[in-house]
């Protein structure tokens, strides 16, 4: 049987108003679960491979319901650690055209954020392991977390586990020079980076030229120097890098680009309206461990990735709920969005 | 007054997520009902006409909803048989972007596809008609069903009643060969054919050149070989055929083409946002036989048609909402949207 | 302490149903309150000032509710008399792609048409107040109130208030004919004129060139002329004027232009996606009252008028629920909604 | 076949904030459609029988609405006059344990309070009608309404058909006094006269002893007089009288008394878990002119009415959604309430 | 770790109205999924033990969101076959008060029904399993399914695994004879025999006396001799009869008799306000199933078996929802329902 | 004009499953604000009086929307100090039945928790007051807020200004010992004294004889003997104790006393069925504190609070919404519930 791919990170509550209410207006919140890593293990799981999720939750329902809405997409969650007193929140409201989506963090306090080295015994979990994956958030959630977090990476890379680090810089966790410090550190057992087009400028001073992010223009080009300097830095064997260009909060373009130490393939880019932005970056990156596991070329696999992460922002919450096929139908090229009967 | 439209058909439960909540993710379902020729009769009653609608429903609640949702519109339901043990019902997940909407039906053994000749009076359903209105689904739901509607064309014909039929293949219900076989001998009495871009080709093997669909790439100048070609075969006073453009599953383009059997009119061509697309070929079918009772010019029937249809894409359910008036106003060239106060 | 904006004028209760559900299709409204210049007090008060709303609404729970809705906001109620029998109430379909919105007015016997002047104690209301606003709808509602809105005119005039009407024709309330010759009267006490661009055409007869406004078109240029002769006219101060290409029920342009009485300052022209059309004139009202006081130069207030009442338009409801950062933000070039953490 | 039964009323949009809200919580009204002769003719059509509503609605699609809320359930509505402005409304707040429900009119100005004579041609109303009924709110509409009913009842004697009259006495809309004299008129043509507990004492002045409405004693005995009074003072050929002891807005004791002129009839007495209370008069009068009409003798008729009338007190809406066979269960003495598979 | 137990029935879609509306009133229908034998697997792991449910579901969406909602509450779904068309259906109405609660089966050709041996392959299932449960329903599916069923038992008996069946009879699904010839071969392998009031009667023909379950009447002392002869006839080692007398569809009174072949145990009766009675035995039979596990002595085991399905009964949806912790404490005597902070 | 009531406190964000869905079955939270203090303060202000609260909130959307909620009702919010990072926040899964009421606090690191002196300028916020209240929850929240809210009773009695406390017993705040040893110091300010069943005990150690609350019997003659020795040791002028008997969680009793020094008044005793039982003690503070400003006699005072608090029991949400007039109807006798029209 396959190897499983093992995720570690802060599951939070999602509380978000239905529709395009703003924050004022509502009576009541969507109340769903995300997180960097945890997005990653659902759409990996709904991709059909088998994905384990490792954190802290509290032991009361409000952890519990975390928990399960992993284990509805058959995520084993059979090694998070239960304890302490709180689920980290996140409160979401949805923009809209020139009215930008609006983020309200209250995750400090978290059962994973005062979690203990005690609580994970990491050779358990990565038995029988093939890729371990994190993002810049979970460090970023406490010294204690940082340390956790570089002792599985040390003891993935002992036993041959491909990591995977999407940097994914948040700027309410950290500053950008502590950042910078600490993802040094984790960055030397990491195999395959991820970035958006901002991270590797936040977090290690590397700036795409010509991009005005703000304005909605990125320069594709410019991103191929900064993939170089990455592996040249960490020799990752792979740097992917996604596009986002924000026309309006309902419209977006989206590409990405891979550079596998040797060349550069960018992905075809598609203008989305979205239904929901979070979560976007996160299942490209599920999609391209999805396309690394599987061995696609290079071309192939930065579609997948792309396509994979183009279809979640058709989808509510943060988790990606797409299967194979259905990327692959996508990436294939049929975008038209013709009723499947 | 004024004589009756009569439509034939299955009349379905449509059970569909809110909004734009994948099938995994919906914690209920709106419930509301549809099928093609049901849909005709309703689009037809808000027009103000008088309209039948024939088919077969179990006695129980789940039959009498969808009656109710007929006869709440003013659809004539009182010759509907009575009987038999199950509702059809699709399930609809509506796409979004790139996502496409998915549809999942669940329709075997539903009491019209298990009627019999005897459930139905041709003789006492067709007193006092004018036109009569089935698509190529109906006979596709079993071999009992397409033998009832050969007996109503029949019956139509003797009774000088103007025949419709929109070509509607379904490859869930029965393979392109015995749609093939069965509609042949249907058209025989049919006078208005009603096709979309893919019907002709999928049921009588007639192509539109230079015509990719699932790129969104619809050839207008090929489909006029198509109506030629369908003429020629069935002797069709008139054929209509609609043509949609699919960028995605949220915008689309449209628009049709009618042959009278000397001319060609293509009418004016939408851009729309797509609120809901189930139903856009009914809500045609319904605006040209209004048009086509009322005894509009060519251009302007094509166009009324179209404009109806149009607004049909921006309305939820399968049912067209919309009056006479307010499609004269869109066909006349009013599409600005302003609010009207 | 600053001083506080007065405006007056009727609230009514507002039904819509949900998305883009047909009124046909609801089986619930959503119920909230709106009015010209209560749309203007609330989002007055959202921007930090004090505002206070002027009308008479009934003593029971449907009267209650509005208030309660304005104080929400930090509007002041303190001077709305009370008494009479009903709340006026709009019923509101919200269109999409080419099927307009549409209002059912049911205002007929609200309690403030059927105010007396008694009612209000102009004196006391404009202690330590700076503003009043109107709109061409308040004097629309009865002759009675009419009167009472010409006296509140004078008295304002005479304590050195700013006044702006924002002209506002409301064909079902009265004929051109009456409401020329009705603001004829009050306008030569209004400093600050506010107009869309159809109403200086209804009310006055003075029509831009070169526009077609159901088409969608319209001549920036053609508003100077419609400006200067507004200002020959009735010697404002200022004349502002809105300029809405309604490409469709879900897509408009949005810009507006300014005249200061020598020079004329266009706003930048915004692309929106609409998620709630109604209050987009006010809250450009309110904009623009907000720089006035402020003291913006004329370009920067028109882009802060322009790019409040942009963003209203993603918003639910009548209210414009903005913050001055986030029109600064939008005014100040950042219009790519990109989510904020 | 079978002759219609005929009612005459108002029919107006109920708005009642879901579950227990109180007004000032409620964003969103649930939008339905009630009025006395309305509901009766609604549970008449659920039980299988031919019924007409006549009114007056207006044309818009507040109008229309109310109207396909009717066809719906297959009532007759193509005697309703349409016209005039708007449509009543009623306001419900549900009430729950020790609070009372709350009902807000706003029914002043309404097509049928502002009907006239010519609205109605009551020859061609009353083709092939076995039973006309109306209720006192009807004549309390106004003069012309009264007016109206008047010649309604007449044409309805000349006829021979059966002519019923619920008191139904509404404070809100006349005096006792003036109630009296026109209820007085109208009951000369009236066969079957049915009141609540209170009505007979409002309207004629023709009080039960020992009875204490609001403190939930109803003293069943003395109702027989009251019956009694009635009988000599009108000629009624029936007389039935509902008994309802609220021991909270949650529970009431329901029962009725049914006089033939020469016995009384008590049916059994329900206690109620109270879903929804509005209607349960109306839902009363449906069963017994339904009895009635089926020659049921009075025992069994009185049995079925009360039994039909405690099932409306479970279902939410002032419409009655019941069937023979469920009034029939009940009336037979099966109220254990277990599931029905 | 400890041994699973397995469950083997039907999973089937329920559509429900809202809170207490009726079918006709529904726009909706919430979407769970429930069945007998997956509700008892749910409510064990909701206690904290292993378990498994064996079926077959459709590989579509519609299967798969079932088997989704059995994994969220850590329900082992890993030997669940996939194939065959569609996903049985139940439709339920809640009841209120004197109306009952009505149940419409949509469930002939579901997967299940059409399975056959080869799906199943028990060696492997019953690997580490201390227990196997099925229901009166899963044997009524078809001759297909009692073989399969036959077979597991056989299985289970070899590998002395316990047996428990719920005789649970349907009688729409078969008559009172075909069911007692099968279950009277199946029972041969039960060890735990369940029953509710009414099966032993309509299954075995077994009757207690003094008992009108219609008139809310139930003899608890006239089960004991139901549960000897059941205990004589088929060797049972538990016979579990539970008590429902049902008030109304809003109240009932429960109970449940355990015997032990020697000894009566009857537990304390609870009144109960009815949130949601589906679902009501087969938390009883979870609960009976945990408690002979855990070896409670048998005043304590019917104990815990009633108070875990008292519980249930105040819970939406087929699935028992409740921890041993709260079963405990209700069990204990608590009954208060003081909030617990 | 009349003097103010200040309220001190923490005001939460109230996070609760619709209906009586389980956390686990919850899709979304609805979302109100509630705490002790804030509830009396809008409870009053809904009496017609002049009530403002005092707290610390985030200057973030989700702080300002709990300001939002008390402003909406009227409440002065302008002593709000703004600042700090959380508010806090409780979840709340509503009972049924034998099934009771969850209540998950989140409240650690709220804004008014780490709150300090300087926050509050208590001789401005007494100005022109006339009545201070908090509950024993605010220097539960920790010893920077036990200290401020000493103070404030300090200046509070230098002013002569009425003192109320509810002392309100919370065991997931402090232990019983500490609760003891504050309240005792702040208790020397206090003129009026709340308590339910247990908090007398729990705080004090003075328990009722005769008493069971968890098997629902309340000895209300206990109770004296119990407010006789708060008065003696605090010289309260008033002690008011409520008694309630929880039958389940869906049916309470409910009646208090009330000791003014000399005699003992009993309220009449209410069997409510509840809709909202949170906030139910503070809904009876806010009746007593009215009835005390307002001079009733202790029976009627007594009466009026109850009253208050019965109604409340029947409203969703935390905020007591009655006017005086309901109350006093209740209180008058009037406990029918017979429909308001």
């Amino acid at each position: 049987m396959s190897k499983k791919i093992v995720t570690f990170g802060e599951l939070m509550l999602r509380l978000a108003p239905e529709r395009y209410y703003r924050f004022s207006q509502a009576g009541s919140y969507g109340a769903t679960y995300g997180g960097g890593e945890a997005n990653v293990a659902v759409s990996l799981a709904n991709f059909g491979l088998k994905a384990a999720f490792i954190s802290k939750m509290p032991e009361h329902e409000i952890g519990q319901i975390g928990i399960n809405s992993l284990r509805k997409y058959g995520v084993d969650t059979s090694f998070i650690a239960r304890g302490g007193d709180r689920v980290g929140i996140y409160f979401l409201e949805k923009g809209a055209s020139q009215r930008p989506s609006k983020v309200i963090y209250d995750r400090a306090g978290s059962s994973i954020s005062a979690a203990s080295k005690e609580d994970f015994d990491w050779d358990k979990i990565f038995e029988n392991v093939q890729w371990f994956h994190f993002t810049g958030i979970t460090p970023a959630l406490g010294d204690n977390v940082a340390e956790i977090c570089l002792e599985a990476c040390k003891r993935a890379k002992e036993k041959k586990i491909t990591v995977s680090c999407d940097l994914n810089y948040r700027n309410k966790l950290w500053s950008k020079e502590k950042a910078g410090r600490i993802m040094e550190e984790l960055c030397k057992y990491v195999n395959v980076c991820i970035a958006n087009e901002e991270d590797a400028g936040d977090v290690f001073g590397i700036k795409a030229k010509h991009t005005d992010i703000t304005a909605g223009k990125v320069s594709h080009e410019g991103y191929k120097e900064v993939a170089q300097e990455l592996k040249t830095r960490f020799n990752f064997s792979k740097v992917a890098i996604t596009l986002r260009s924000s026309i309006s909060a309902s419209d977006n373009r989206w590409a990405a680009m891979l550079y596998d130490g040797k060349e550069f393939f960018f992905s075809r880019e598609y203008l989305m309206h979205i239904v929901d932005r979070v979560g976007g970056g996160d299942s490209f990156g599920a999609g391209l461990i999805y396309s690394s596991i599987n061995d696609y070329p290079s071309q192939e696999a930065i579609e997948f990735a792309v396509a994979a992460s183009c279809l979640k922002h058709s989808i509510e919450g943060d988790y990606n709920q797409v299967s194979v096929d259905e990327v692959k139908k996508l990436a294939g090229g049929n975008a038209s969005g013709r009723v499947e009967r």
